[in-house]
């Protein structure tokens, strides 16, 4: 589950419950007052004054002049450490600027979190087909390129579980039944390409090709987003799945998440 | 004061306690065991076993597949929501793009925290001089222009806590003296462009301007670096004043931190 500032019930730890409090900010709504935060995540207001200056007293929540609270600058230079987050996208970006540079179409970068897609980055490209991602927002896995890929390469019990689940559809093209996504995702790990032909929007097509940690092991995937009645498939493959091994021989020796590292 | 994995007394809450887990890691080592973790932050092993099992639970902390902790994801999503952080660098960037295409020079993004730099973005320009920042990093506020723009439209604290500290040298030409740097930041503050001739490296120059949330209210600062014995110190001030004020522009109304937003 990503934060989506729906209030939930409140257990665990001290240290959860306080790490709940951060949950209650979105993109829409970055600054909030305690009352606020009090109301999206169930917490009594005490409770949320309290733990509020706990967090404010390290830095991850800041408390502007008119008293409301935001996500600390701290909380985010910690947070850039993370390997599957800034870490991985430092290493990608030179890879993604040409790839962009040479399609002039989006490119994106993401990884899974459970049973999400959630993007890393995204360059869009000059003649860019519109989109629906950004940064850091999670996505449905079953529909687009970087899902199937990411989904193909995950464990089987995550598999099952998005198969277990309905497949929302967005397009007349999405795959909603388990047994065709089954099949697809077998493809995609044999051929280490998924290509999702219309199945997010009617206008875009994306390619996809797994990043390799280490053989088998896919910790992120990269993809090309296409104009549909435009797009080169097999050539968007070729060049997508040459700058996914480029990144992939640059995550290692070690690799991101290694205990070499 | 930003993590650098040194070791320091662990007081207060136990919010506190466990993200001071956090200051564990750093670019250099971003996967810790927990006697790592331990040893960096002079917490007895038991105790952060505890804290990094609640931080894991919440996703603050993610557990690779030999028993490494890194910085998790879901952090990383929650941090990409900090208004200094990720919002402001989002609103810059097209700003900053223009800039280095303009200039083919490297163009920085900044703000402070307490008396230090924090670099939030930086775009290497073509034929870019070298520079030691990183985004994320923090660097000495009264050598580069950068800091030079947010020093001045700091707090009158925060500016006397600077003043009173050793004003490390870098070159023949950072100001170390008190009374010189402050005759410096009363010349930012009036002409609102600080000029950094050689007083980081001998290579370089950097031109900065603040950018204003509200009138004389800098949240940030933008900079241009160029190489010292080409640059066109004037004609880069008129660049990097307009593209700060249009960043400033593109932050109203309301503002990042402002009670409207």
């Amino acid at each position: 589950m990503t934060p989506t500032g729906a209030a939930r019930p409140a257990t665990g730890s001290v240290t959860v419950r306080a790490l709940t409090l951060l949950e209650a900010f979105t993109r829409e709504q970055p600054n909030l007052t305690l009352s606020e935060i009090s109301r999206r995540t169930g917490l009594p207001l005490t409770t949320v004054h309290r733990l509020a200056g706990d967090l404010t007293e390290w830095g991850a929540l800041e408390r502007d002049s008119s008293g409301r609270f935001s996500i600390g600058l701290r909380l985010w230079q910690v947070a850039a450490l993370a390997p599957r987050g800034t870490l991985l996208r430092e290493l990608a970006l030179p890879v993604m600027e040409d790839l962009s540079q040479i399609t002039q179409e989006n490119v994106q970068l993401g990884v899974r979190e459970g049973t999400e897609v959630v993007f890393v980055e995204r360059l869009r490209g000059q003649r860019a087909v519109k989109t629906l991602t950004r940064v850091g927002s999670p996505f449905p896995i079953h529909a687009s390129g970087l899902g199937l890929v990411l989904l193909a390469f995950a464990p089987r019990s995550v598999q099952e579980e998005v198969l277990a689940r309905p497949l929302e559809r967005f397009t007349e093209r999405t795959l909603t039944s388990p047994a065709e996504l089954r099949r697809v995702l077998a493809e995609v790990r044999r051929s280490e390409i998924a290509v999702s032909d219309r199945q997010v929007t009617m206008e875009a097509v994306s390619v996809a090709a797994p990043i390799f940690e280490r053989p088998g092991v896919a910790i992120a995937a990269l993809s090309i987003v296409a104009a549909a009645d435009t797009a080169q498939v097999t050539a968007l493959s070729q060049l997508v799945r040459a700058a996914a091994r480029a990144i992939g021989r640059s995550l290692r020796p070690g690799g991101l998440t290694s205990s070499d590292g």
